[in-house]
C-alpha cells in the first residue's frame, strides 16, 4: 500500500464549507450519506470526519497526521500542533466565533469577578476553567451537552458558549459580561509529520491551494483598454491597482491593462477608471489566485 | 406566583414524540422554534428542554422535579431518582435501545476480556466503565464527542455505542461483541419532591393521563350487535374480549357487546365474531384508556 | 339549470383552515392550484374564493349570497349584512385578531390624543378613520400595500395593523399604544338571500353543521363502567357531566356512563373517575357534536 | 419453515395506497427505502412489490398466491386468475381509470373504424389489439416505453392510454374517441392456491378486513338520545337509518339510538334528527365496518 | 451620524431578483427573515423594503431618495420623479409586464368602446381611469384586493390585470381584449435628492455598475489565436465582433484575439471562426461589462 | 414554415443533464411542467422529448432527424443511424453504465454458460438475446417492467439489469456474473437527414458546441507573469503546458503566458509553477473550450 497523509476534516457545522473549500483548492472529496469515512479523487489522502472537538487530540497523539478544526477546541484539548495557516472559509464564517460569559439580562452577575463561589455550565470546561484561573477566580464549572442557555438561572448561575453574532443570545433574553476567547478555523498538522519530507511537501502544496482558492474568493479579475497617455494617472491615482500586467495592443496608443482587485473594491474603482478614459472594462471572476 | 411543577422534558431525537405523548395525554406543550423554554396549557407546569444526558443529573440534584429521559441516562449520571413509570412511545421507540459493544468486522476481538489493556470510545464513559469494572478488565475509556462508529480501528480499539436496530453498525462494517445494558424512555421524580402532597397527586395524575394515552395507541374499541343465545359461545371462545359491556336492546332477544381489544388482534378476531352471529360490527379509535 | 348558493370563501391566511372546516362539516371542497373557482360535492352551492376584504361588499351587494370573512373587514366596507354565526376555527385561530395602533418602541406617542395632525398608515383606511372620528382626532391616513412596519418613523408616524400574538410586533421594535377592535371570523348572508326560503334553509343547515365540526374540535366522548352506587356521588361530584347517558348492564349492579366534556377538562376528571370507581373508562374522538 | 401465502402489492403509483389500505385492514407492511422485499407484522404473510403490469402473470403462473393490481393488466396478460374482490381505495382513486383513443385536437380521426392501417402507440398492447380485433379494424400497434402523449401526429396517428379526468389529455391538446375499458384495482388469486384450505381460509379474512376498511371510510358512526314517542317517526322519516341499535336509558322515556351512516349523507341528516327532537347528537369516526 | 442614501426595495415578487441584480453590482445586500429593514456592505445606503405599488409615491414626496420600482406603479401614483435608468432584470424579467383588460372567453365584449356602463375590477384603479378616460370612455372601475380573475363575469364584467405570459388568463378561461400600458423594473430619484451633489455622484455609479452588472449576463467573454493573415477576413466576415483587442505573440505570424459578443450569438459565431483558422477559442463568463 | 430539425432529448433520468448540456453549449431549451413538447430559443430545431428506450428506432426511421440516447438502446433496437459523437456528461455520468447478469449472492450460477434452460427477466429483451446467441446458450428471456431486481429466485433465475456503481445490486443481496455490455449517451442522426446539406450543416455545429462545452467542463484557464529567462525551463518542465499563449508585457524582461489545463492537474501544476518563479497565477472558469 502505498504512502498516505491522514487528514481529519471537521464533522458537523463547518462540514460543507470545510469539503467545499477543498473543492475550489482542487480536491473533491466525496462524503457519503451512511458511513464516516469520505473519499477523494487523491490517492494520497486518507480521510476522517471528526467532530471539530476532537481533531486536535488525535492529530497531537499522532493517530491521524493534519486536520481542520478551530483554534478554541485546539486551546481546550491543550493540543501541541504545528499550526500551517488560518482558514477564513466564506463571508459567513469570516466573523471570528467568540466564547462568552453570559447571564440572565437581569443577572447581578456584571464582571468577571462576580462568579466567585457559583455554577458555570459550558461545553468548554478546559477554556472556562483556565480563564478563570488567569483571572484567580474560584467557581464550580460543569460540563454541558448542549441546550446551554436555557440552564441560567435556575440550574446554573452564568454559561460559558460560543456565539457569531448574538442574535440567538438576545433573543433568550441573556446578556453577555466577557469575552473568554475568539476563534476560527485553523489547517494544523502533528509536529513529527512534519519531519517526514514526503508529509511536508504535500502539506505545503495544500497549504498553497487552499489559500489560492480563498483568496480567489475574495477577488475579481478586472480587464480593460487604456489609452497610453493616461497610464501614469491611472497608477497615480489607483494605487490599490497593484502591480498591473500591461501589454500593448496592435492598435497604436492603446494599452491592455490587467489585475486583479478586491470585489469590494470594484464599485468605487470602475466609476473612476471610466473617468480616467479606461474602455472596454471587463470584471471576471477567478477560482484561484496566487501571489 | 402560584406553585408549579419543574418538569424536564428530553431536548433532541425524543422530543417531538415526547410532545406528542404529552399531547394525546392531555398537555399541549408549546415549543418555540428559537428559545428553549416551552410553555403548555397546565399552569401548573413549569418546561425545560434539557438534554436527555443531563436531566437525571438535574432531577437528582433537585434543580428540576422530574423529567422524562432514558434508562441509560440516569445509570450513567448515577442519579438516585425514584421512577415513576417506563414509558414506550411508539411502534417506533417501542424497541428499547442497546449500549453495545462494536468492533471493526475482522478485529480479533471477540469477548469482553479481549479489552484488557485496549482503547475503547464511548458518549458513556460511566456506563462502560462500571461494566468493565464488574468484569474486572483494564481499559483506556475516552469520551466521544460523536461519529464514534468512525473511530475503529484507527483511533481507538473499540467503541460503545447505541444502537436500536443494528443497521448502522453493519453499514459501517462494524461487529456487535456484546450489550451492555438496555434502556428506553422512563418517567422519573425527585425524591423530595416525592414528599410534596400537591406534588405527588399531580405527577400521579399525569402517570395516570400518560398511560392512557399510551395504552390507547394499542387498543381499540369494538362493538357488535349479538343473538342472546350466542353469547355464551362468544365468551367461550374469545376469552381475550376480557369483560365485555353488554347491554340489552330494544329489539327482542339481542344484544349490544362493547369491548376494547388489542388492535394486533383484530384481525383475527372480526373474522370469527363474524361466524359466531356477531352483526354490525365496528372498530372504532380511541384517544385514552384508563382500567 | 337548478338552484344554486352562490358562498365566498376567504382566499389567502384563512382560507386552508375554512376548507378544512367545511370539510369536517360534511361539504368538500377541492381548490384547484390554478384557476380559482372551487369546486364542491355539494351540488346546491356554488363557491367563490375572494379575498377576505372584498367578501363583505360583495355580500351586500347582493353579487353573492353569503360567504365567511372577518369582523373586521365587514365592519371596514360598512357592509349592512346578516350575521348567521361567529366561527372560531381552532386553536390556531380561535384567539381573535386585534387591529391596534403601533408606534416605535422610543415615539413621543402613548396614546389616542397624541395622533393629532400624525401621518398613520394602514391597510384599514375605513377602521382607522371611524375610531379617529368617534375620538375627535384629526389625522392624515393613507392606505398602505402591505409591509407596513417598516414605515415608522420615516415615512408615517404611526401604523394601524392587525396582530394576534404581537411577537411580530416587538420582533421590529414596535410598541402597541391602543386597540382599536377585535375580529374573527363570520359567516354572513344578503338580507335578501334570508327571505328566500330554499337559501334561508340551506344556510341554516349549514350553520348547523359548521358549528356541530367547530363544537367536536374542543369536545371528546367518554364512557365507562359504574358500580350502581356510586352514580350519585359521581353526579355530585362532576356536575360539568352534563346530563350523561346512562343504561343498565347486563352484569347486575353496573351502569354504562356516557357523555361529553372538554378536551381540555380530560386530564382533571379521568383521575377523580377513577377514584369515584369507574373502570374502564374510554375516551373517543368526535366528528361531530350537535346538542 | 412455516407455511406461507405470496402476495404481490403494486410497486408505484399505487402503492402507497395499497399499503395504507393493508396498515387500516390491520395488517401492517414496512417498505425499506432501498431493497424492494417489503416485511409485515403477519408472519404468515411473504411479500412481493412487482409492477401492476406483471403481477397478473406471475399470479397465473402460480409463482404468486395472489396479488392487487388492476383489471386492466390481468386483462392485458390474459390471466386466467380468481377475483376475490374489487377494491376502490379512497376518494382519489374510487374513480376508476379509463384506456381511452386519444388524437391531437385538430385530428380528422373521429370513431374507432377511422383507425384502419393507421399507427397506434400504447402501453397496452394487447388491449389495443384485442379491441381492435373485436371491430375488425386493422392497424399497426406499437408498444409505448412512456411519455405517448408526445407522440401524436409525428410519430403515431394516435395513441391509446390511461386516464383518470383527461385533464392531461386537454393539456397536451388531444382529443379522446373512444373508451376502450375501465379498469379498477382487484384483489386476485391464482386458482390452485385457493384448493388449499390454509390459504383460502386466509383469504378470505384478508378480504373481510380490507371490505372492512374500505366501508369504514365512507361510513360514520352516530348517536343520540331520543324521546320514545319520536322513534316511530323517525323509522318512518329516514329509511336511509338501517336498522339502527336502540336501548333504554335510565332516564324514564328516552331512548339511545345508534346506528352506522354514509358520511355523505350527515349533512342532510342531523338537521331532520334534530328536527324530529333527538339531542345529544354524536357523529364518530370508524376505522372497520363489518355488516 | 454620517450622509445616507434612503433607498427602496421593492418588497414581493421582485424582491429576490433586485437583491441578486444588486450583489451582482457590487452591493450585498442582507434581507432578515423576519423584521423588513435590510441592511448592507455599503454604509452610504439606508435601505427599506417597501411594496413596488408604494415607492413612487415615497420617493415623489421626498421621504426616501431613491427606489427600485416598475414602471406601471410610478405612473399609477402620479409620481413626479427622475427615471436614472430603465432595468431589465433577467432572462425570465426580462419580458415587459403588460397591462391588459381581460374578459370572459365568451364575453360579448370586443374592444375598448364596449366598456362603456360596465363594471371593471383592478389593482390598478387610477391607470385603469386615465386609459379610459383618454379613449372617452365611461364605466365604474373599483379597486381589487386580488384575486381578480375569478371576479368576471359574476362579480364585475371585465378586469384589468397584470400578466406577462397571458398563460393564467387562458387557464382561467378569459380572453385579453387590449393591452393599457407595459412596464418593467426602473431606477428612480427624486428631484431634490439630484441637486444634491453627494447623492447624485453616488447615485452615478450606481447606475454604472447596476448596468454593467446587467450587461454582464447578456455577455461573454471570447479569446483565441489567429493566424496574422487572417484577421482581415475575420474583421470582414464578423462585424458583429466590435472593436477586438488585439496583441500580438511571442509566436510570429500568430496574434491574439479577445472581444466580448452576446452570449446568444456564440453557437453561430464560434463555428465560423474557427472555419476562418481560429484556434484555441475560449469563452469565459463575465461578472461586469462597462463600456 | 421554415425548416427545421427535428431532434429527441431522453425523458426521464437523463433529461435534466441533457438540457443543461445544451444550455452550456448555447442553446436553451425550456421543458414545460405540464405538456412534453420542448422549446428552445433556436428556432432552426423541433423538439421532443422521448424515452431513450424509443429514440433510437424513431431516429431509424426518420420520424426524427436525430436524437440523445444511450449506446444501449441502439443497439437493443437494432437502430441503424449515424454516430455523431460520444457524450459523456458530468463527473457524475461520465461513468458509463453497464449491463449485468445478475444472480442471488447464494445462486449456483456461476458463468453464462450456467444460464442454459434457465428464467431471466430484463428490460433489454433484444441485448440479451443477442448475448445468449452469440455464446450459443438457450434460455427463456421474459420482458421486466422493473423491479426487476425483486424477482430472483422466486420468479426468475437470473436477471439482466443496468448499473453504475453496483451498490443497489449489493444492497439487494446480489452477485454480478458477468457484462453484456457497457453505455453511454451518444448524439445519433438519421443516415438520409445527413444528406441535407442544411441538415448536416447544422448537426455539424451543434457537434462543435457540445464537445466545446464538455471539454471546458474539465478544464480551467491560467494565466501568469513570468521572467522571460524562465520560460525555457517552464516549456520542459511541464509539457502539459501544450501550446501556451506568450505575450510580452510592458515591463522589460517579463511575459504573460496563458494556457489551458485539466482541472485535476491544477493542484500539482500550481506549486511548481511557483518554484519556477511564476507570479500572480490566476486560475479561471471556462465556459467553452475549442481547440
Amino acid at each position: 500500500m502505498s504512502k498516505k497523509l491522514k487528514i481529519a476534516l471537521p464533522k458537523g457545522s463547518l462540514q460543507d464549507s470545510t469539503v467545499e473549500l477543498f473543492r475550489k483548492a482542487g480536491y473533491n472529496i466525496y462524503v457519503s450519506s451512511r458511513g464516516y469515512r469520505p473519499t477523494s479523487d487523491d490517492d494520497d489522502l486518507e480521510l476522517f470526519l471528526i467532530r471539530a472537538q476532537e481533531i486536535g487530540r488525535y492529530v497531537n497523539d499522532g493517530f491521524i497526521d493534519c486536520g481542520i478544526t478551530g483554534r478554541d477546541w485546539i486551546y481546550e484539548n491543550r493540543a501541541d500542533v504545528e499550526v500551517l495557516t488560518d482558514l477564513q472559509y466564506s463571508k459567513a464564517t469570516s466573523r471570528p466565533t467568540r466564547w462568552v460569559l453570559v447571564v440572565p439580562e437581569d443577572s447581578p452577575i456584571t464582571c468577571a469577578e462576580d462568579l466567585q463561589g457559583k455554577r458555570i455550565a459550558t461545553e468548554g470546561v478546559g477554556i472556562t476553567e483556565r480563564w478563570l484561573q488567569e483571572k484567580g477566580i474560584k467557581a464550580h464549572v460543569e460540563f454541558s451537552w448542549g441546550a446551554t442557555e436555557v440552564k441560567v438561572p435556575e440550574l446554573v448561575d452564568a454559561i460559558v458558549d460560543i456565539t457569531e453574532t448574538g442574535s440567538s443570545i438576545k433573543a433568550n433574553k441573556l446578556r453577555i459580561v466577557d469575552t473568554l476567547m475568539t476563534s476560527y478555523p485553523q489547517f494544523i498538522a502533528n509536529k513529527e509529520t512534519m519531519e517526514d519530507e514526503w508529509k511536508r511537501q504535500k502539506l505545503e502544496a495544500m497549504v498553497l491551494m487552499l489559500k489560492g482558492a480563498l483568496e480567489a474568493r475574495r477577488k475579481v479579475g478586472l480587464k480593460m483598454n487604456l489609452p497610453a497617455a493616461a497610464l501614469d494617472g491611472l497608477v497615480e491615482a489607483l494605487p490599490s491597482l497593484r502591480r498591473p500586467t500591461i501589454s500593448h495592443l496592435a492598435e497604436e496608443g492603446w494599452l491592455a491593462v490587467e489585475t486583479v482587485i478586491d470585489e469590494s473594491a470594484v464599485r468605487d474603482i470602475i466609476p473612476r477608471l471610466k473617468s480616467l478614459g479606461a474602455e472596454g472594462i471587463i470584471e471576471y471572476p477567478l477560482n484561484k489566485l496566487v501571489y
